[in-house]
């Protein structure tokens, strides 16, 4: 294998020992060494790798940002025939919540994230950055509904966007959290978009 | 001062350094040790009041909930003359998002308490707990809007309420995050309230 790949894959492999860790006990207070354990290696290369904890969650947290992106797209591709905007939002905000293992995992790492992210300027920007994308692609969406006048023209499209992406965060931390069983979350979400398009 | 006061109040000092913790450098990987410097006292003492690290963010997330919750009581009073429901439900909603300093606070500690959650069945359970009590007084007050003709009676409040209280918590994340001012999250809230009762 070239060194080149060789590098990427041994980082991957790290990867998914943290989040072993993160699905299993949390990432909280977990250690370099912690990891390096998982993952069956030494704490010397492990740091080979990454040099610090949040060089290593901030690698994880972009790997599973695309493999969760990666499963958003294949589901809207999934669609039957030509989709209707809300059906294209009800695609993306369903794969936000945490109905499987895979997005399950997502979000704890994503929760082990938020809370170092909150006290640190450069992990923060990381987390801003996926936010304008995914808004600007909703808005393209609530714009098409309203071409199509599935949608009231009147509903300021960038808000709501913002809106539907809070609520979204909002329910699956309450799935994390075993308030609402994932259906529960995915029934509100639908609620939303009722609120959003009328019933009708 | 009577000995079971004092007690009670060590232990309010203790969560006061933890709280100045959370709101300075997070308390993902602070230790009990970190916590009793903080207090200036010993750890041996710290662990005379709270036996473990769980233990403590226990009573400091919920001397900060009943703190949040009066601040909330309060804002209602506050209001000018016989409130509408939804003059009600946005002092409430408002309350629960980062506008200040305390509120802030209050979210960093829940913050660190919530990805330990995730984890800890009995955590959990204690995150839960404060949940049905407020749905129940959000319904309640859903319930008004419909008798006073504010509010649509197709609304189906309890889902309507539980949409209310995960969203607001969505734009607590994003404003911690700085992905929104609190300007900007208390407009979004605002939105979201035209979106249910209509703009008027």
């Amino acid at each position: 294998m070239p060194k080149k790949v060789d590098h990427e894959a041994r980082r991957q492999e790290i990867s998914a020992a943290l989040w072993r860790i993160a699905v299993t006990r949390g990432l909280d207070g977990a250690s370099l060494r912690d990891v390096a354990a998982e993952a069956g290696i030494s704490l010397g290369r492990l740091q080979h790798y990454f040099r610090t904890k949040d060089e290593m969650l901030l690698f994880a947290l972009r790997r599973i940002n695309q493999l969760a992106a990666d499963r958003v797209r294949e589901r809207i591709e999934a669609l039957a025939g030509e989709p209707t905007p809300r059906e294209v939002l009800r695609a993306c905000l369903s794969g936000m919540l945490p109905l499987d293992e895979k997005s399950r995992t997502g979000l704890l790492v994503g929760a082990a994230y938020y809370v170092r992210a909150v006290h640190d300027p450069a992990l923060r920007a990381e987390a801003q950055q996926g936010i304008p994308e995914l808004r600007d692609f909703f808005v393209s969406q609530l714009q098409r509904a309203v071409e199509r006048g599935e949608l009231d023209p009147g509903r300021a499209t960038a808000e709501e966007a913002m809106l539907l992406i809070g609520t979204v965060d909002g329910l699956a931390t309450y799935v994390l959290l075993d308030v609402h069983e994932p259906e529960t979350a995915l029934r509100l979400l639908d609620r939303c978009l009722d609120n959003l398009f009328g019933k009708g």
